[in-house]
């Protein structure tokens, strides 16, 4: 009998792991399991503490419903989802290509479908403007019939899934650019608003002495064949969390700032903010959707 | 604004932290930032295998309810409820004393008061045996009245917690020990079992090619004034699984093996086991409850 101490219980755990089939899977434990240890080891976790952290990814777990979810949330907040967006950006986007951003936890499939100039707001609260680009290659040619998904925050900050009512399609839409890739839609100006306080993330972000806001944005997928699916958000550069977002989305050439009467602006009576987006080849492995609709992400059964 | 990059995301998290007012819990935090962050560059997680991960924490916390902790489970299958076990077991354990295992998930207060001699099992099944012997200090004298709680499964490895109804308690005990501290109760010789492998966890056991199999033991939590509560388990050396442990619970010195008629059986027409517990003094920081009554790790509201 191997008789365990405070090292050799990461060696024999991973000895008992030794024969898994699948040698990604292998691979991936093998490292969460040296680096969780590593991390009790470091910090001398005591049971009150382990006991402590078992009850908060209890409560993370049970928080998460069809319309919510606080893991994802957590992995926000921690960096991690931001991290895991770099590193596949890292990875066979093309130089010239629009930076990526979160997909984030309040993205549908089949939004509704919106004609060129058309608004994605059921009743307009903010103020409106427009959005209008173009999307192209990194050669600068036009997408043809690109479709772009966007979705977004009401007046109040909040998402239509915060509803709880699948029922609720607003504020998002999917709109196809027309044969030199040029898209235009009307949009209220999203304001910033605070992740979920009412959890045990929420808690945690209080306990750290952090504000919880996210600047306004826009979240943006767009898609067209033969090139990598961009998953992106613009941030509006006036909000006073541009610098401090957190879920650490924002990167510098997302950001947006309102010109009323920009060249261009298809709809000038409205404020025009204009961004052009550039899609990468398609790859292998694309697919970088940090983030999830949350009622896919339930267990069945 | 500053723009990330793989490596500053995390100095950004850590930044956005640093106002912590717990000094503990910004260490904490702090370094399982880093670990997890470490991990995901490590293996190079990608988007698909995060969501993979976000699904499977998801599916642990859904299945968590006031009978069962999959998250404590999950703790246990990677070693780390050993790992802080052990951790808490080098911090002021006399070095004469017991050495102690895990609490784990069925540990329940306040089970059935049984008188010495006594049997903790309502209805026998299995082979009927006596646990014997003394509670002492490191200096070899008896503990009068110490209080020893022993829980265990019965003849078909359930515990009476997996009845999911909490007017069953069964298979559990406590019992004061004599003016010497001596202690003697009847049960039957409890066997090996699986683990859950119905939830996320034993799925992943599954795919990591692992048995799930724990060896047959009895819980044993000793408690007397004075004295660091000592929460250990005796494993029976006969089991099969004694050197392959799901949990890593086996330490060598807590193998007991069965010897009819062993010297000084106060019911020697039963098979007895002798087994003499030996307290630590009273220690500020003790309470090595790794594990947990589930229904306390539940969220309220």
């Amino acid at each position: 009998m191997q008789d365990l101490d405070i090292d050799s219980t990461t060696k024999a755990v991973l000895e008992q792991m030794a024969l898994t089939t699948d040698p990604r899977l292998r691979e991936i434990m093998e490292a969460a399991v040296r680096h969780v240890h590593d991390f009790a080891r470091e910090v001398k976790l005591t049971p009150e503490e382990w006991l402590k952290g078992i009850g908060f990814l209890t409560a993370v777990g049970q928080m998460c419903t069809p319309y919510r979810q606080e893991f994802i949330l957590l992995s926000d907040v921690l960096g991690l989802s931001r991290l895991v967006n770099l590193m596949h950006d890292s990875q066979g986007r093309d130089e010239a290509a629009t930076e990526t951003s979160l997909l984030g936890p309040f993205f549908r499939e089949k939004a509704p479908e919106i004609a060129l100039g058309g608004s994605i707001i059921s009743a307009m609260k903010g103020e409106e403007i427009v959005i209008f680009g173009q999307v192209t290659d990194p050669a600068g040619h036009g997408v043809a019939g690109a479709e772009i998904d966007v979705w977004q925050t009401d007046a109040e900050g909040q998402y239509d899934l915060q509803a709880n009512d699948p029922s609720v399609m607003d504020m998002r839409g999917r709109l196809r650019c027309d044969a030199e890739g040029r898209f235009h839609f009307r949009t209220e100006k999203p304001v910033g608003y605070s992740i979920p306080m009412d959890g045990p993330v929420g808690a945690l972000v209080r306990q750290q002495s952090r504000h919880g806001f996210r600047p306004a944005h826009i979240h943006v997928l767009v898609a067209a064949p033969g090139h990598r699916e961009l998953i992106t958000a613009l941030y509006f550069g006036d909000d006073p969390h541009i610098d401090s977002d957190t879920v650490f989305g924002v990167s510098a050439s997302l950001v947006i700032t309102q010109s009323a009467g920009l060249e261009g602006n298809p709809l000038p009576n409205l404020p025009g903010i204009r961004y052009d987006f550039t899609l990468s080849p398609a790859s292998d492995g694309a697919g970088g959707r940090v983030g999830s609709d949350p009622s896919k992400l339930m267990p069945t059964g």
